[in-house]
């Protein structure tokens, strides 16, 4: 027998037996996938124990990074993945080709894997969905590959019944080739934190379509492959670039808590230095969710050091994709994990969720 | 915008405009996921075109093999990705876990690389599904991540509104390293086909399971990890194996026609030497099915150079995986893709189906 009998499992007390669970929940709810405290712990206790070991001084599940680093030879291979569950397909900015392609494309990326080797492709799709629209996700998987210089070179095609599947999921692996794996786990005191432009434009944009919320066509998401800017802003501060992590589900937030926590370091944001567009703020307020904990898919946090922060944002700035790239924040000591927002008018913790608020965000 | 505006396709007579398309249908149907000839021809014409070149001498989409096969130094790098949506989730000899982690380790094998570096997970789940079914399978992939070898380093967690996703569908990338990489295309004139044991198991069992049939316990899926038998077929004899092909969706026909077609020979084929167990033999009868067509989930198809056969024969029938394997035909010139059924009383022609009778077999 392959799998473990559930019963073994109750007697030995890990699942508790007679339908009890050390796990908080019985069943499997949206917060379990969106992206904060809740998956992680789903994460911690279900997925990463017990796996077969993969050796030292290797980047694997237990480090909950967006990615794997594996030594070969003398580089690292960079390895992740994604599933792409958004709704709906198609958006203002994007569709779920292009963030399929983006979404695993930038997290090779913010490993310091910035040339991407190839992806791979699993196209899950519903009965009946029109051809036509599959033919447009793909015409911009491929755009999104031209544009990233990662092609795709094998995939799987599964077909789903009527009624089994709302439309398409697809699920993108990346590998790459790297010299330096940059973690998100590598934030030292004094170092600065960049971000490479606005934030909660992707989730803001997709919310407003759902809620038919119009604000003269402002809103767009910010879908995009950031593989290029991070070369440049690598290439012109080699080792200065401490940490970096893609504030996809959880948003910027998400982001900040989970390098602070796992660096050992408290952060502390100026909140006014935070770009939020104007349109974003307008929606944001109207819909009642705050840009914080709203997904990115064109943006990077950086964590710098302190003497390389002017290069690195003139080479962010220098790029059509970091135009609005702007330093935030600085690590200090203090509680390790807490991320503290200074106002302007005075400073308060930023509350580290449960979760990114919208389901099937990306 | 990232996507090619469909407009611009129908005006360019790709897509036909006023809703009429290059492909055969205008909705996507269930045989495009069947692994055969519709799926084919669906892959070939919407997913292949126009990717970014990955150069010459490199194992890509366009072969359309078990997966992909990129150089790294004086290595080649195999990497293969399989979405898995099978019903129901739990069946006899496995589960969804066992199927997703075997089926990436097997494309691995079949490609030659049978020690495999890693696994990347996808999972997307829909809001509530039990918890428990939800570890029943963690502990299936652990099993089978420990018995291959092949340990899971990065993933990915979604979760669907309830209604929106039946149950579960796990995404499975694999990468490993291999000095010699075998295609699904490299028959010669004078090899020898062999088959690792019995055809029908894996896909008989469900469709059993499904209908409510009962033969007495004796039908089991297949579904196991054959690395560790094909490490052993392809040390005895080097050089020997020229092609091998994992026969899952399109059974063991769809394998057949593949490989015939790609590697430009005609496969003649001993009916009455190809095994199939009595229990499959009965249900495929009772069901109108032909286990020729049906998916296996623990098995290879391997084409072997005359002399060495009797070496990887004795190879693969010490090994528990492979106590049934049979030489069941032999490659000779005539039609470039024709496969001939010898049955013992006369030939004829194994027809090529558009595809697996069974959906959602894996």
């Amino acid at each position: 027998m392959s799998s473990v009998d559930v019963g073994d499992r109750a007697a030995a007390g890990t699942l508790g037996g007679e339908g009890r669970s050390p796990f908080r929940d019985a069943v499997v709810t949206l917060k379990h996938g969106a992206g904060g405290v809740a998956m992680r712990r789903l994460i911690e206790t279900l997925f990463v124990p017990d796996m077969p070991d993969i050796g030292h001084h290797q980047i694997g599940l237990r480090q909950l990074d967006d990615g794997a680093a594996l030594r070969v030879g003398c580089e690292w291979l960079v390895f992740t993945t994604d599933s792409h569950v958004v709704h709906p397909i198609f958006f203002p900015g994007g569709d779920i080709g292009r963030l399929a392609v983006t979404g695993t494309v930038n997290d090779l990326a913010v490993m310091g894997a910035t040339v991407p080797l190839a992806l791979a492709l699993g196209v899950v799709v519903e009965e009946g969905f029109p051809m036509v629209d599959l033919a447009r996700i793909q015409d911009s998987i491929r755009a999104a590959c031209l544009e990233s210089g990662a092609p795709v070179v094998t995939g799987d095609t599964k077909v789903m019944g009527r009624g089994e599947m709302d439309g398409i999921v697809l699920s993108t692996t990346g590998v790459a080739l790297t010299r330096t794996v940059v973690t998100d786990a590598g934030l030292r005191e004094g170092d600065r934190i960049v971000v490479s432009g606005t934030i909660g434009d992707h989730g803001i944009a997709l919310m407003a379509l759902r809620h038919g919320l119009d604000l003269g066509g402002g809103l767009r998401s910010d879908v995009a492959p950031i593989n290029g800017l991070l070369h440049r802003a690598l290439s012109v501060a080699p080792g200065a670039v401490h940490a970096m992590k893609d504030p996809t589900r959880g948003g910027l937030s998400g982001a900040l808590h989970e390098m602070a926590a796992k660096s050992g370091v408290e952060i502390l944001i100026d909140e006014p230095e935070v770009p939020v567009s104007e349109p974003v703020r307008s929606a944001a307020e109207i819909l009642g969710l705050d840009p914080f904990h709203i997904a990115n898919e064109g943006k990077v946090v950086i964590g710098v050091a302190a003497d390389a922060v002017t290069e690195v944002l003139d080479a962010l700035r220098g790029h059509p994709l970091g135009a609005a790239a702007a330093a935030i924040g600085i690590c200090r000591s203090g509680t390790p994990g807490r991320v503290v927002l200074d106002t302007g008018l005075g400073r308060r913790l930023l509350p580290e969720i449960e979760g990114e608020p919208l389901p099937r965000i990306c």
